[in-house]
């Protein structure tokens, strides 16, 4: 996505590892627009009664998603405390959300995708949080 | 981006032309992202004092494109006068943040950048708004 | 809320009616809240299939809320053609919303209050609107 | 506000000491409106080369507010490990955002109300966090 460009051509150099950070917003949008979307399919879902406690954790996720996604795309005077936190509290939501998806990936082939979506933005988010030490 | 598998998944036919809805998506979180990025950096160029209103678009386009993109992702019961609303509403911010970004294309490369992804962002919200009638 | 007084200590002279924007911010922001709550509260409603439209509306009208008080409380710099039509598309949201939480009012005792704050949210977001002509 | 009734007619029993999560939500709804007119104030100052790593932290702020106020709403099915990790997240943003605008209070009326906002909301987090335990 273009947004990649931008944050290359930030006036400051960088102090967090480029890469890493660009993988973590990568996921983090696409997590967030896929739990939003994971949530809505759930709704239209004939067993949507079984599906509460996917549809809430996938809000949640997006929610998460959607703030990291944007502080860690801020590279003007970061705060490494709170962009540490921030990153673990969304690999949290990610894990959460994946392992509930997990359990109808069986029947809900979207919960299936989404499960996939959610490890891989931890997964970036934990690979962040390691470099930020 | 893998959300787009997602929304593809979903149990109810689309009731709205998929491959608008896509690009729309597609282009919100693109241009959240984008102008998120453009603001940050604007804040760190030594004209700031000269930013202040590009800074203010950036934050505004980002807050309409996320919502934006979030509501469009929905497929379950739409309401065509809310989706309707929001992608002009969405268009005008697009609007407003290119042709600030454009005057400080010369000096500024990723303002440039920011532009362009605004004016493509405006161009899906019109075209999927031109769908809806 | 203490944000008010910050509003209202902005260096520069606001240059839209500042009552009516006030109010619109404070609108949004128990709008935004109560139709989040009201989305999650549906969700654990045992007819949940038969509010799947409830829920969505909440969900967009949280999302477009969300926007529109962030882009109301900015002051400098502001697009008049930007914040009418993120205004004008709040209202949007907030009257579907509205509308589908009242034929739930009888039975849902948390609908009933949250078209309540979407009616006021839309009047809110109406007369803001009209000062800006 | 109103969305407190809301959340208290949700149907089933909370989770969480409601007190805290009621303290919480409106700490963070205040919080994230502080946050975002005090960066657009700092943007209009004469003095905004100064203010670079203020509204940078005011913005990363009210993005972790936001996203706070809306998982600790939900009261369908919770994941404490999630919310825990989010509102301690939510801490540690409201912290930074504190201790930078206490080093313009002098000067800006506007950071100095902001501190006290995030101050009291960062213990709203912490006081929730100990309720998690």
């Amino acid at each position: 996505m273009t947004f990649q460009e931008i944050i290359k051509l930030h006036p400051r150099p960088a102090s967090l590892d480029r890469d890493a950070v660009l993988r973590c917003i990568d996921e983090c949008l696409d997590c967030a627009a896929s739990c939003t979307s994971c949530a809505d399919a759930d709704l239209a879902e004939s067993d949507v009664q079984e599906m509460a406690r996917c549809i809430r954790l996938c809000l949640d996720c997006a929610d998460a998603c959607d703030a990291t996604g944007r502080i860690v795309t801020r590279q003007t005077e970061p705060d490494l405390r709170v962009i540490g936190a921030v990153v673990k509290a969304c690999s949290a939501a990610c894990l959460a959300c994946a392992e509930e998806c997990e359990r109808h990936a069986a029947h809900h082939e979207h919960c299936r995708v989404c499960a996939e979506v959610c490890r891989r933005c931890k997964q970036a988010c934990d690979d962040l949080f390691a470099k930020i030490g």
